[in-house]
């Protein structure tokens, strides 16, 4: 039996929380599945509140770095959040002291994964972020190590519950995004700054995770052709429907000749999909590997039994003696790709309001035709008052020649509202 | 740079070739995310044709034991299948031989997995089999690893894309059984012995490994309830439909007060559930634990590259220096758990035909009430000549009050045809 693997953990939300009660319960089990017993030293977090789980048997550190330090930690497991200030200071001083370090900081690694890879690897220590990414799905298993004999050469996903709840809801009760919104909001779904669920950053975070696992590139989040969900109105919402698709948060990343595409943007997908069929705060994620073909993975995207899960994945493998690079392969070996962010040519919908003047059908054809988009489908309805309503599939067509036709639009004279675009994913 | 990782594969049938083309082509990615190369010594068939790679850069060996206790293989990888004969001898003579093992053979696993798991971990090899269930999709490491902070409390799973096509085309095709089944075999979807498919043995083969490891429990093939979906008729699916459920070959495992539930039979699941939607020869998995809540892989369930994919992810584990027990834990800690195979307590959907006569639908429905069986919904249609075919939907009842009113049916004089019951699970 070899010596036991002690913990430091910091952050005790509800992840936090849910770690240590996993810790305390499932004590013979753990060892049984590790050989060696997984116990927590310490614990830091920002007061000493009841938490509902019983801390004192545990040393407590005001000072996450000092935690992360401490001569009894062999392992410190970082749950704070944040892309900077405590939660990267005690992750470099854990790596810089020898630690292995278990995060499910997605902020942190999105943004600055590559440097603390380096950090780690050039420290000999692992640095481990399964709960990151899609809650409790094994999805940074799945990629680095289930698929590691294929390359993958597309991944997709619906990794944000929130947003796809207030999609969902506005389907099924009819609700305009703002009611949907304060719905979840009331529910206690959203961030505190909402903007990172239903700004899409959140989702685009764990998207730059999977696309440098994916292409063995170096993270890059600034990459992420980024749109949120608040453009999206129940009209769209309804005219996808009779189309056959729904609207969804969807990210995708693929290596195309042209450089890394990595968008994270409304998108329409066929109803019958699996992507289509995923309802309320699940999270799913689609691999596709030359091999393999596709692999998809559903599951619980957040809450406190499912993202401790993912958390003690990683410490189990840790206990195990796995220990394998930040991103699947070194981090020196990591290649730079330059973003194409015009994205791969897709078929798209747009729905605009016009005025009401004879030849305005005209004029959006033909801002469309000299752009080189083509037009598989085109329909006014609800005529309403002197605004007419427009709704417009184009044959796959590349980003830049829509976005090229867009900026001509407002030059007809004929829009009473900005235009919608969409692109149709045909997953 | 370490050593390379030398294998030895017997058995070059689809799987095998497709082993050996992803390692000449990936030799570059394969050494990069594992840190050393992966070579093949020698290779074993049953015939030296023409497969279509090129095998003259390796040693050939007609004898696979000679192959596995070769001295210029670390890695024995048995792709010959079959649960006794050559392959469980080279598996035996490579681990004595102090070689790791990887295999695709679920057969061999399914009914000497315990004694090939003891036989490894005394040897201190390990003895991987990711391609034995479900294809390319990574359920055990998504087990034992990605899950292992879980108790699992349920594992359910649709694991024979044959069974599944045949399924699928009676009822989009509206095929009766026998032609649906002369479909597949005529497009070379069935095993040489059809009834490995059909009858349910190969899925059943699965489902005992991932109840093994589930449940840390010693793999028990014969405790699973079997039955194949020969008694499947086009009227069930039919019915089924009008009811808002799909027929699927669904495995369910399940440890309960009264032991270790194993089942794989036709089953009733709601046509929008996950695994309701799944159409063709896709694999799917569903896994529930504690904390995690339901996870659900779906994924080819066979062919040359899915399966050669999985395989792949054993030999890299391996070459990263992954070493866990067979099941999970080591096997001499596996407990035997008796078989409650009567299951846990469903509503269970009954057909049967009747004789025409006054009274014989109150006789059926006692017979049931008296075995303490009672009926959900009952509805006596299309009535043929002097036959009335009646279907029959209970309210939840144990295996064991059905079977005993199913047995004191025939004494009752109206049944005109056996009765079909299948379980309907709420998944």
């Amino acid at each position: 039996m070899s010596d036991p693997l002690r913990l430091g953990i910091a952050g005790l939300g509800t992840v936090g929380v849910g770690v240590v009660r996993i810790i305390r319960q499932k004590a013979a089990q753990l060892e049984a599945r590790t050989g060696r017993k997984i116990e927590i030293s310490a614990v830091s977090a920002r007061s000493q509140k009841d938490r509902g789980v019983p801390l004192d048997d545990y040393a407590w550190e005001d000072d996450p770095v000092k935690l992360a330090t401490r001569d009894d930690v062999d392992v410190f497991v970082e749950l704070m959040g944040g892309a900077t200030g405590p939660a990267k200071d005690a992750t470099e001083a854990a790596l810089k002291a020898g630690k292995d370090v278990v995060t499910a900081n997605k902020a942190m690694l999105a943004e600055h994964g590559q440097e603390l890879a380096l950090l780690a690897e050039g420290e000999d220590r692992v640095l481990r972020f399964e709960a990151a990414v899609a809650g409790g799905i094994p999805v940074i298993k799945a990629l680095t190590e289930g698929l590691a004999g294929n390359d993958i050469t597309r991944v997709m996903g619906v990794m944000n519950g929130s947003c796809n709840y207030i999609l969902t809801r506005m389907e099924n009760a009819n609700l305009t995004y703002q009611e949907a919104f304060d719905e979840a909001d009331g529910l206690g779904y959203l961030e505190a700054d909402p903007e990172l669920d239903v700004g899409g950053i959140d989702a685009a975070h764990k998207l730059a995770l999977l696309a440098a696992i994916s292409f063995g590139t170096q993270v890059k989040f600034d990459g992420v052709q980024l749109e949120g969900i608040g453009c999206v109105s129940i009209e769209d919402i309804h005219q996808a429907a009779d189309m056959g698709y729904k609207i969804k948060l969807l990210g995708t990343a693929q290596m195309t000749g042209r450089g890394l595409v990595q968008s994270m943007t409304p998108c329409l997908v066929p109803a019958t999909s699996p992507l289509g069929q995923l309802e309320g705060g699940t999270n799913m994620v689609v691999l596709e590997g030359d091999h393999v073909g596709q692999i998809v993975l559903r599951g619980a995207g957040a809450g406190e039994g499912p993202t401790a899960s993912a958390v003690l994945s990683d410490i189990i493998d840790i206990a195990r003696g796995l220990r394998l690079p930040t991103f699947g392969q070194p981090a020196d070996t990591l290649k730079t790709a330059p973003s194409a962010n015009s994205g791969t040519p897709a078929p798209y919908y747009l729905r605009m309001t016009l005025h009401d003047k004879p030849g305005a059908l005209a004029k959006v054809a033909t801002c469309l035709g000299d752009a080189g988009v083509s037009i598989h489908r085109m329909r006014q309805y609800d005529h309403l008052d002197d605004k007419a309503p427009v709704l417009i599939v184009t044959h796959t067509t590349s980003r830049d020649a829509l976005d090229a036709a867009l900026a001509k639009l407002p030059k007809t004279g004929v829009l009473a509202s900005d235009p919608v675009a969409l692109r149709i994913e045909e997953v």
